[in-house]
């Protein structure tokens, strides 16, 4: 880390903790470099940082000041467990993307971060060396489990946060979904019982489908995210079989579920004897210092799942994901070889590299500065413009925002008007079935500020004012 | 095509059809040089080439002369129609999968091509070019059906063969078995009846399982390959709702059905109504000048998914297949959303820049070259060294050898004696569940002969000299 880079994160750990308050003066320039025996450069550096973050901000002649904090907000409650045998959110959630996937389409529908971010300039880099090398696509070495050399770096990755990770426990998959899907079929058979969260990424929902699953789902917690009661309720009443969870900047709300809680749900799956599916995509999306754990940190007993990918940090368009499959390694291996075979080998050999030399740490890092800043300037906007009975829930990760709208308002509707519009938003029965729950719209943020982006985000404002006014 | 190329073409159909026989002596390079009007070079060029295919020979002193032609050999007949409810090849194909993938097994027993042949230098090239750009790896237009241009290429090529089709008609898959796994899943649903060839490829059989589908297989016939006979029988009899056919240069035999046939089977799914998974991976391995028909040719109401795919012409580690989905494509790109969501980017756009500027039907050509060579050397040493009792089915077409041991001989132990000395071979029970038919091996013949290549053969050679002689 730069010298500015530590200074920069002290502050911004004395501003979350609370031990600098709202609009307190900072040191000036000159009293933090006789502090801290920085020089001048470094602390500007620094300064500048923490502003780009949103963190402070300064005032001429003034000086610089401390940035309120987005405050969290309590989710409404659904206090609703359900059993669904059936589920109709396949037409809609078929009809939603294709509708998006359009190149003329203002992208706030889709689910992946502005591909302008991802694509790291090193890894086109060594892409185009590889590339150019005829054993690069030799398919042998990229054959299930995948890649030797990569599993060992993302094993590494798994050791560094303590997790004990044996090379032999990750399988390369064709990214993410890939990778939940091959583990659900590795651990569910139809007619077993599946715990969902209510409000969930619909690949889930999908999955639980495709395989005849039936589906108990419960609510989110308004403060914790995770609602520890009704779990222990759902599995003291259900044989749940197997759990599918998205706790860390959980898609489309934003939460992430404390050390506290996840330990507590992995005290409950052991005793219980529950697989759980854990959807990580975007573990390394966090702002702030500390990537926070997985429920794999707290298995003891091979009971987790834990899937991620690199199509949320380097580009969807490479289709690499892998899971911690442990002892179900052979089993997914074996559904592998029945579908999709093996993943790309030029792209696997080029991770290799990529991760070996720690270009991926550099470009995370970058990453999520981006992310952050731009996902409080689009907080900002629409706080501010946006009428006053609409919710924005903003957390400190991810890029995306989920609005609530009033009760009346359908989203779906919302959704409807801006795609004539060519403008994407995601409407929240892609993600529910609850009819409660049919009034949020999840934005993607990830989109650096400029006319063209402020434009789009007024007619999303401006459609939504409208609908509130009729709704009055 | 070049002046040598036209000419060798025009005495391989001299060979071919019997105007010319066996050891007839052709003319003299002057004579044929008077005779054509080519020069002598372009002569030389010619006979060489048929030199190089096996389809002539020289003497020194004497001139060239016509090689025997490998006959076509009659099947053994099992006459056998079956139900499967259950099939219980997956743990098999599994071990196999695993045993011949390291490194160090001679790829005998493997399902691809040598990959020394496929990776064209002009794609490497190409790919090389497009990886340094970063557009090159956005994923918006690789996502389902595919990339625009790349559909328009694979249309083309339909066309050209005479079957109408539009881009939209037109589905890119994760490679050939993805596209076949996705069709099947878009026209059958569990229980439904599913009609296989007796002797497949197991993946088909691994996808009738994993869907609950009934299975009912049907006997090859000993001369024409497919059994028109039984065919009619068993669709008289059973409510078929899918097929799942190969019948181009068939895996693991080798046979391509007439055109006759196809069109009566076409008639008969007509009128019965009956769908087809067209399993066609290896359609542009024939050799000599013409191109088998698909079923999709025949094909008048939509009844033919037609899969296919590059991995066994440019390389499998691409993962790039397709399917002609006609009205399933937006069934079947449901399906893609919900698993694999898209194939690569930067190979589909490497794969436009190949396929426009014909640099796909100048590597085609110089592969099929090299397959027939190399399967014709394969040939003539087996059925020089193996014992008389064992028979060798050639047919002109793709690069594997399908052998007959006699009765009495398990090829799965011959494939386990193999595999402990690192030879890879695919024994029969891959390819059927009937105990019949237990005593086939497939051998892949696609590497170009050096001493490790004879070496390895003659291990093959000896273990089965072996164990037919402990037989006796």
């Amino acid at each position: 880390m730069y010298k500015s880079e530590q200074l920069a994160h002290s502050i911004r750990q004395l501003i979350e903790s609370g031990t600098l308050n709202a609009h307190e003066k900072l040191p000036s320039l000159r009293d933090q470099v006789q502090r801290s025996g920085f020089s001048l450069m470094t602390v500007m550096n620094a300064y500048q940082e923490l502003e780009s973050q949103g963190l402070i901000y300064s005032k001429e002649k003034s000086g610089y000041f401390v940035a309120e904090q987005i405050a969290l907000k309590p989710l409404e409650q659904y206090s609703i467990v359900s059993l669904n045998s059936k589920i109709e959110i396949n037409s809609l959630v078929f009809k939603y993307l294709k509708s998006i996937q359009h190149e003329s389409v203002v992208p706030f529908g889709s689910a992946f971060p502005d591909s302008q971010l991802l694509a790291a300039p090193k890894l086109i880099q060594i892409m185009g060396q590889l590339a150019r090398q005829r054993q690069s696509y030799d398919q042998t070495a990229s054959l299930p489990p995948g890649n030797l050399a990569l599993r060992k770096l993302i094993a590494q990755r798994y050791c560094m946060q303590g997790i004990q990770t044996d090379p032999d426990d990750i399988v390369i998959t064709s990214g993410g979904l890939d990778a939940l899907n091959l583990s659900l079929q590795a651990v569910a058979k139809p007619g077993d019982y599946i715990l969902l969260q209510q409000t969930v990424f619909y690949g889930a929902w999908q999955a639980a489908e495709r395989l005849g699953l039936k589906v108990i789902t419960i609510p989110e917690h308004p403060q914790h995210g995770f609602d520890l009661e009704a779990f222990e309720q759902v599995i003291h009443t259900y044989p749940i079989k197997v759990c599918w969870l998205m706790l860390n900047s959980h898609n489309p709300i934003g939460f992430t579920v404390s050390d506290e809680i996840k330990y507590k749900i992995a005290k409950l799956l052991h005793e219980h004897q529950i697989y759980l599916i854990e959807d990580d995509v975007y573990e390394e999306l966090y702002y702030g210092g500390q990537k926070p754990l997985s429920m794999k940190y707290f298995d003891q007993q091979n009971l987790v799942l834990h899937c991620s990918s690199f199509s949320k940090t380097l580009g969807a368009g490479f289709r690499v994901g892998w899971v911690y499959a442990g002892k179900f390694s052979d089993h997914i291996q074996h559904l592998q070889l029945m579908s999709t075979i093996s993943v790309n080998a030029l792209i696997q050999n080029a991770l290799v590299e990529f991760l070996s030399h720690h270009h991926y740490e550099k470009h995370l890092r970058t990453l999520r500065l981006s992310l952050e800043r731009y996902k409080k300037q689009f907080y900002h906007y629409l706080k501010q413009h946006l009428p006053a009975i609409c919710e924005i829930y903003y957390y400190p990760s991810g890029y995306f925002l989920w609005v609530k709208l009033p009760h009346k308002l359908d989203s779906m509707q919302i959704y409807e008007e801006l795609i004539q519009q060519d403008i994407g938003v995601a409407p929240s029965p892609l993600f529910s079935v609850l009819p409660a729950q049919q009034h949020y719209l999840r934005i993607n943020c990830s989109f650096e500020w400029n006319e063209k982006i402020q434009a789009a985000l007024d007619q999303v404002i401006k459609t939504i004012q409208q609908r509130v006014e009729a709704s009055l």
